[in-house]
């Protein structure tokens, strides 16, 4: 079999002519690839493309064993591995790296183990290729049945944190997929003997090596061209901050899944039973502070807040929360409890730290609309006794995920019993809220006729 | 209820900031919109966004009521609506426009009934918002529901086709969106028309205008500006040709479906029946040619090509069919029956006319790998008896629909019993293949507690 789709696809339709550079205004400066980068990283993606096809019809098991055995090698590549993360270290500090950025990009032997029984959990975890979705027996005969594929090629664009890397390539490979990965500079070395590690365990098993590649060595030139590589990477999965993920969107030519920014709400109720509202406020804000699931912003209904605002006021602070509140929230503070002006960027910010936007609003309309206006989309939590409220919320609110009388931090794929989570969509094409390994896959439609034409 | 989209977009963070109008160096020339369209168009989107609130929550009574006097509304305006479409098609043929395309520009009487008859059928399809997708009680006791809901605004933009217009709004309404038409400007008098009839019909039934809003009066520019109306038009739907597609593609910032583009091919295999073979690749072919489930390549198994070809190359002629032939395919051809010699253009094209590229292939293959080379990803049918042979083409090639034994015409909305089509997906995020009303949906995460909280 000759690999057509390197010699032939400067002619063909599909690939080809969509995967030609294109030039974009939207680039950041210095960033757009020349031609030398833009070739290499189509040629990846080629490579990704052609050994994403002994994946597509590989069986469960050989994923799965492929996984031990990616598990297996990074265990034993702990030395190696380690090395290579101390020189990026070593560079980080000399750059001036804080002290929270290096303990993210830092691998350790245990850390390692970590990652490697990740791969190993993955591998305990149903398949989702070859899912009959829908299926039918239409009335002329015809026998239809729409069945989950992989996507084919899936790109991952993250920051310094190494152990992304390895997920990133068990996800794709549990769903059948060829990875591209463009990892953080920062954890440059650590990718590069991690990428080597898979790639030869992946050989060891038989599988091609360039179901996993790397792109790092581009830069973000690099990454720019791999956001234009369109018909030849599937679908582009931005991993990071709201910077980052608003670079790949506005660049890309490639189909992406926007990730995980999140303005988070809990609203307190009129009704609301002051207990239960603190403990899923103090779980929702502090439980753990810089993820996407946190609240942020806490509305509090104008007849709950003199009975609940004061005491929570003290909780918050003495949970070390910074308060930034409206007039009414000032107002209700008790003697010794700060609350800074709030100004619209606090109802805008996604904090992820330890502060937390406060309004009373005079009515559950007023709530809805604060949301509607200021959300980014995922999360929003009601505290209420009151039925129709509770029903208000859930249709009125337009986000991935809507919780009754539960912490904001539930909205996860583990917590969802999705097992491995590929981030947390908030858009609404193709995957809404946590993604499991079925949102790295697409459908075929099946038909089986006898002869069958259309009359 | 303050309009906030209206009054505070410019500092919110979902719809705002991202909404903002980029610059694109991929924008037509002269197609970049001024402040003055951006802002038109971010108006209309912003009014659209609140209207689909209105509908979000509408039940199927209200949305099927709504249909029915929209169908009534078209009908009862006929003569008005005629009116217009004269003035199309007298500037149209003022301008030499083509005999074909002013006849897919004319409405009548009749027509305009077969339009709104097809709203009476939408009504009575089944209502996809509120399906609930899956559900579960999870260990710790919180209720967990994944629930179908409206994307919010959808942008369709399409050719000169007025019958979209009808066509369009029914399929938004009917799945809870508020749509953004911009058709083409050939049908500028009819579609301004055919949107006040049906602005009036939803007020009639106390339903916004706003659910149905046109763009046309901003030309290519408002066109441009609906592309990056990120974070107020939730999905963009092009249909019409490969250029208007590609288009789209590459200037949107807001999610695009890809529909239509059909690069189809049969396959008939060494062990094909030749009669089965030959009424398939009829069908194929000549049912109907303008369509993207068409078929454009035929590939022929060496083995089977000296029993099948003669005889099928004289149908094809007898049909019509210009054959664009390899060289065995040419040497196969009875005396009088004429084969044009296929470049790599051949395979590449989607004719969409009497023409027909065929190649004798040396073994499956080799037809799998033209296939893959060359499609779109839309249809792909063999015609074989043999079992291995069937499940090698299913399993191996990567497109939205794989026939065994049946006409590449099959793949429809119609066809597969999915009631109204949007269009058919050539690509892999969101929908693959005919798409329902289910596809112009999201959904949502529900979740019920009893002030639960993470651990």
């Amino acid at each position: 079999m000759t690999t057509s789709l390197e010699t032939t696809s400067a002619a063909a339709p599909g690939a080809a002519s969509l995967a030609a550079p294109q030039p974009s205004a939207a680039a950041p400066a210095g960033t757009a690839p020349g031609p030398d980068v833009t070739e290499a990283v189509l040629d990846v993606a080629r490579r990704a493309k052609v050994a994403s096809r002994a994946l597509a019809t590989a069986t469960r098991a050989t994923k799965d064993a492929a996984l031990l055995a990616l598990a297996d090698a990074l265990v034993a590549a702990s030395a190696e591995i380690v090395a290579a993360n101390a020189e990026d270290l070593e560079r980080g500090r000399a750059n001036g790296t804080s002290p929270g950025l290096l303990d993210r990009l830092a691998l350790t032997d245990e850390r390692i183990g970590g990652i490697a029984n990740a791969l190993r959990e993955l591998a305990a975890l149903p398949d989702p290729v070859g899912e009959v979705v829908r299926g039918s027996t239409l009335p002329n005969g015809l026998r239809l049945r729409q069945v989950r594929v992989p996507m084919g090629v899936v790109g991952m664009i993250y920051e310094a944190r190494p152990n992304v890397t390895v997920d990133a390539a068990g996800l794709a490979l549990k769903s059948g997929n060829a990875v591209i990965l463009r990892g953080g500079s920062a954890a440059a070395r650590s990718n590069e003997v991690v990428v080597d590690v898979l790639g030869r365990a992946l050989a060891g098993v038989g599988l091609p090596a360039d179901l996993v590649q790397s792109i790092d060595a581009h830069g973000r030139p690099g990454a720019v061209a791999l956001m234009h590589a369109r018909g030849l990477v599937d679908v582009l999965v931005p991993r990071g901050g709201a910077d980052l993920i608003r670079t790949v969107v506005r660049e890309s030519t490639v189909p992406v899944i926007e990730t995980g920014v999140g303005n988070c709400h809990v609203y307190v109720d009129a009704s609301a039973d002051p207990a239960t509202a603190l403990a899923i406020l103090l779980n929702s804000k502090t439980q753990r502070v810089g993820v996407c699931n946190a609240a942020e912003t806490l509305l509090v209904h104008a007849d709950a807040a003199p009975g609940f605002l004061p005491s929570a006021l003290v909780a918050l602070a003495q949970a070390g929360v910074v308060v930034h509140g409206d007039h009414a929230t000032g107002a209700l503070a008790p003697a010794g409890v700060d609350v800074v002006a709030a100004t619209d960027e606090d109802w805008a910010t996604e904090y992820l730290s330890l502060d937390l936007a406060v309004r009373v609003v005079p009515d559950l309309d007023a709530a809805l609309e604060h949301i509607r206006t200021w959300t980014s989309g995922h999360t929003e939590a009601i505290v209420t006794r009151d039925l129709a409220a509770s029903e208000r919320f859930v249709a009125e609110l337009d986000s991935a995920a809507i919780m009754v009388n539960a912490s904001t931090r539930f909205t996860d794929g583990g917590q969802f019993g999705l097992g491995a989570e590929i981030g947390i969509s908030t858009q609404k094409l193709h995957a809404r809220g946590p993604m499991g390994l079925g949102e790295l896959t697409t459908t075929k439609w099946v038909v089986h006729g006898d002869g069958h034409v259309r009359a």
